[in-house]
């Protein structure tokens, strides 16, 4: 939504409905941003779909990565996929940033690999922006590192706090450390050690919170180890999934119910929108060397195209220059 | 709801509404099970609320524990408190289980230092009975132990497969270790190498889950640390909480919706119904020498008495037992 210009690398081979979901969700992307250049990355045959559109340019990779591959693997034998292109246009600089809503763990391997981390930066972070009833809270890490130390955490606190600033417009972000309890005593020894770090290094520090301030908007950015992260997005998932059934069940299971039903499903629907992740546009890489943004593998058009929107917003914001004077000066960057 | 005879010690003083829903909930234990017993523990002028109940002896205990206090400095201190009076009763064999709807701390606190460890169990863990679409799944740890080591997860497995049986009648319960990533290859260390003991040591072990099968019923029993199951747990209160409240305030917000929601109301509070955690009645303790049940601070009567009709049916079922046999000899127990 900007005059300013912006470089995206897009795969055009991300997600199960690739590429005709991608082909619409750039095209969406394109025409709502003019400042928008998507350098849109796959097969030959596939590219031509896109052909008729103006700031687009096709940029052949012949390999595909599926879904289900091992992603190191995959991402070292197969130079020529989308997805490692696409990374290699942002380690060259050809594009500020990339989206991807292909093989999850084969994007995080390209960023790492190709794209590369940033100085000081221990472990690179998979973020995700959880709707709440007030504004969104982004989560860190949700499955890049399952095992941590006290000093990751506290670089996943810079991170989040930036990804806060540039993408959600927070001035200052409250940080949270995800907890069993309140006190600083409690919990796991790393999340008190964790504690202890985060009160000494990072100004918008706040303190605990618990698994309920996950979706409650308490703070803007909770810090956690990829495996709790990981736990937490999945749980709400499942449990989004299992009420909004349960829901409908309840709401179609009588004739006057089915009517009633057809009065307050605007209002549902409204909610279910309000709710849905699609919005906010995948899951970055936070601590690699240029902005990589990473959907799900169901994404639909319109996420695809809040995914490119939210990159290109990360890459004029100076996401990644951000991260790195974090992480550089911690302490400094919440001035 | 039998004729066999379990005596329960309860606490009178336990929640935030104590001693009034403690008072009706028992009375209402004691009208649906002819077999129980109830030992009610408080203050004497407490005590008389619950004078006219047949099968009910109270037993005075001139301490409470607030649900604010430090929970192990307040077992050792409080001697003569409701919680470590009716804990008390457990060790002594008067009673063969307790509940207490009070500070959880300190109930876990009097089970371990009171009524004693069972021989053989590393740590005593928290137990939730999650509500899902189909029948219920236990997760265990909730919060006893922050920090484990894959062993303690062996045992929980064990323990949790006795509960499942002996208070949710599942014959042969399915046990899963809660993952970020279904192959033995994936998750923290601490994942891995419980993967590897539980694949040997527990006939049940079906693999692992994920975050998502916490609320889809995929298994009948899942094991974690204390610190990702706790904070699963209160991601669940939070997020459960958020979309009713959203629900009901999509239901009317317009004239035309008010009227629609009041048809659609039944439906929808069956389904807060079946989904509410009370009729499960509260979280064991497991590992230790007596039935321990602890009940949500917020229980209502009815939560009181699901809670004391479960510890009933764990009693006459040979909780203690089944959890003692199957640690001393494991691999024995699912036969």
């Amino acid at each position: 939504m900007s005059e300013v210009s912006a470089t995206v690398a897009v795969d055009l081979m991300g997600g199960d409905r690739a590429p005709d979901v991608v082909v619409e969700g750039v095209g969406s992307a394109l025409a709502a941003d003019p400042g928008l250049h998507v350098l849109l990355v796959g097969p030959e045959h596939a590219l031509v779909a896109a052909a008729g559109f103006e700031r687009c340019t096709p940029v052949p990779a012949h390999e595909v990565i599926t879904m289900d591959e091992h992603p190191a693997n995959a991402v070292r034998s197969k130079k020529d996929s989308s997805i490692v292109v696409g990374a290699r246009l942002v380690r060259e600089g050809r594009a500020g940033g990339f989206f991807s809503a292909g093989n999850t763990g084969a994007c995080m391997a390209a960023a790492t690999l190709v794209v590369g981390r940033l100085r000081g930066v221990e472990r690179p972070a998979l973020a995700a922006v959880i709707p709440t009833g007030e504004r969104p809270t982004v989560l860190l890490d949700v499955g890049a590192n399952a095992d941590v130390r006290p000093e990751m955490l506290l670089q996943f606190g810079h991170m989040g706090a930036a990804y806060a600033r540039i993408t959600l417009g927070v001035a200052s972000p409250r940080v949270g450390l995800l907890n069993i309890g309140e006190e600083p005593t409690k919990g796991s020894m790393l999340a008190q050690e964790a504690y202890a770090l985060l009160t000494e290094g990072l100004p918008g520090f706040v303190g605990n919170v618990e698994g309920r301030d996950v979706t409650s908007g308490t703070v803007d950015v909770i810090v956690t180890d990829g495996f709790t992260g990981n736990v937490t997005l999945k749980v709400l998932e499942g449990l989004s999934r299992q009420l909004l059934s349960e829901i409908k069940a309840a709401l179609t299971s009588s004739t006057i119910n089915k009517l009633a039903a057809a009065v307050v499903q605007p209002s549902l629907v409204a909610l279910k929108e309000r709710l849905d992740p699609d919005v906010y546009g995948g899951a970055p890489l936070l601590g690699v060397n240029g902005v990589c943004m990473i959907g799900h593998g169901s994404s639909s058009a319109r996420a695809i195209a809040s995914g490119v929107a939210t990159t290109a917003k990360a890459v004029r914001g100076g996401l990644t220059e951000a991260i790195a004077v974090a992480i550089r000066e911690p302490g400094g960057d919440a001035v």
